[in-house]
């Protein structure tokens, strides 16, 4: 039997689910529960009972837990674990540390898909007129909307979003590019690696940034990245927003060098009302959504307790990192 | 050699294609052209000359050329040649009539997605909040997206526009079931008939309206309908307005019954400033654009050309509509 320890704020309800469904684990709920999985959590002397954490746990009171083999996050995204001194003395001790992308895939996907298509539709110049003047410029509405038919989709990072991405393009005929700093070689569109970008940026009506936040990517997003792109090229942001240099980006939508830029993710965040990235031409914002989707905390349990019962059997675990 | 008289109002590059792609036969340009798709053009007596008519010639005109072999609809939309009359004489006399639906399929049908994505991932409120307080409601937001996973779509109408449809929502793991006046058998989705449309729309997540204009149509979708759907179902159409019934509709919408509405067509059109639709609760127009893309008369003098090396050859046309 298994001690496992959460401070992960599940509604009522879910952590009805999970209680039943650990069983005959033991779970134990921290005291302070993680206010958001944004936000950093206060360390919690009880983690050291635990065999298994759930939720964020503090990275440095995890590396003085002996008992903790393995930790699942509640996201996708693991920045404060990607540290080498973390990865090494987890790793060497034989711990494993296992994410929740299988559950954000899809919803950032699908994200992904909504601000594609209501560019290519132009639904927020129609949302738009719809909020004033109520007129019907049919024509100007059609000449601007675009087949994705032949486009080139280029995508920054090849993760489970990006991968689960380029399966709901594939009825559309268009071209995907990806970036990955490790070719796998066995992906289904073309993948490329860093010093090959600006070249494919120069034929991209589509960039779709999911970069994560790391030193490696910081500014990834920069001038001379932007300056790459094809003129007119829309540019979306469902990674990190430290990844993007906005004074750049600010300028390529002034200059009317990028056709648009959709972001769901900004530095900082909440991004504050007087951020002029509000008010910048064909930018359309939305609040850190993207892995967003009403039944998220029920699939977050169903997926830890996939896991869970994959350790039982000493089975490998979905979503590995370390 | 032809004689191939159109009425529809090319712009000048892509007029030069047509010249050019039409060789060796005769093109002649009506003196009246057609001031939209939409409006019924004025009867224009060279239509005599003509093998072929191009664009949207006036039917009972038509009936009184005997020359005129082929009639191509730069349209999907064909209701003014749809009479018992015209059907009958013109094909007694072994004319074909084709329409325009290759072409539109593929942007009417990426409207659609854009309308489920944009709903799905909770855009219109995102821009809303943009354009007021500049808040940043993350969990709200978040709260109220829904993944298409497991959901039900139920389309009213499965010709070009509705198979592309199911196509492009293939990768996304939903229920598709589409109603049809004649089922053809080969359909990869759920195909139902009229009577069985009640039960399938107690189910529906999504109601996507397809339908034409015609004496069979209007005001199908009718208050008896839009209180058989599941509470919280969307309606989307592109379709025409004249299939709704827009008291019925608004009453669904003020009542919460329907979660929104997304309409590219609407009753009349253009949608006059005063009327209710565009400030009903969750109501989402687009100014009849569902069709366009900013290359479209270029695709439909492409695909009168495809039809015209097949009507030259004795080759079935495509879209063949009489």
């Amino acid at each position: 039997m298994f001690t496992i320890w959460t401070n992960a704020k599940f509604p009522e309800a879910v952590r009805a689910e999970l209680i039943e469904g650990v069983k005959p684990h033991r779970l134990i709920f921290s005291a302070q529960l993680a206010v958001s999985n944004l936000v950093k959590a206060e360390a919690d002397p009880s983690l050291q009972e635990a065999d298994i954490a759930l939720g964020q746990p503090d990275p440095e009171l995890a590396l003085q837990c002996p008992k903790l083999r393995w930790i699942h996050l509640t996201t996708a995204g693991y920045t404060r674990y990607d540290g080498a001194a973390f990865r090494q003395s987890f790793g060497e001790r034989g711990s494993v540390l296992t994410n929740s992308s299988l559950v954000y895939d899809e919803p950032c996907a699908e994200h992904v898909m909504a601000f594609i298509f209501a560019q290519a539709r132009q639904l927020p110049q129609s949302l738009d007129t719809q909020r004033t003047s109520r007129a019907w410029p049919t024509h100007e509405r059609r000449a601007a909307t675009r087949l994705l038919l032949g486009q080139h989709v280029v995508l920054l990072g090849f993760g489970a979003i990006g991968q689960r991405l380029a399966e709901m393009l594939s009825p559309f005929r268009v071209k995907v590019t990806a970036v990955r700093r490790r070719p796998a070689g066995n992906e289904n569109v073309t993948v490329i690696t860093e010093d090959q970008l600006a070249e494919a940026l120069a034929t991209a009506d589509h960039v779709v940034n999911i970069l994560p936040d790391n030193p490696a990517t910081v500014g990834f997003v920069n001038a001379d990245r932007l300056n790459a792109m094809k003129p007119g090229a829309v540019f979306y942001n469902v990674g990190r927003g430290t990844t993007v240099d906005e004074e750049a980006l600010l300028a390529a939508l002034h200059s009317g060098r990028l056709g648009a830029a959709y972001l769901d993710v900004t530095d900082p965040e909440p991004l504050p009302p007087e951020h002029p990235l509000w008010s910048a031409p064909n930018c359309y914002i939305t609040p850190h959504a993207a892995g967003g989707h009403h039944d998220e905390w029920h699939r977050l349990a169903a997926h830890f307790l996939t896991n869970l019962r994959r350790f039982e059997k000493g089975e490998a675990l979905l979503d590995r990192v370390i």
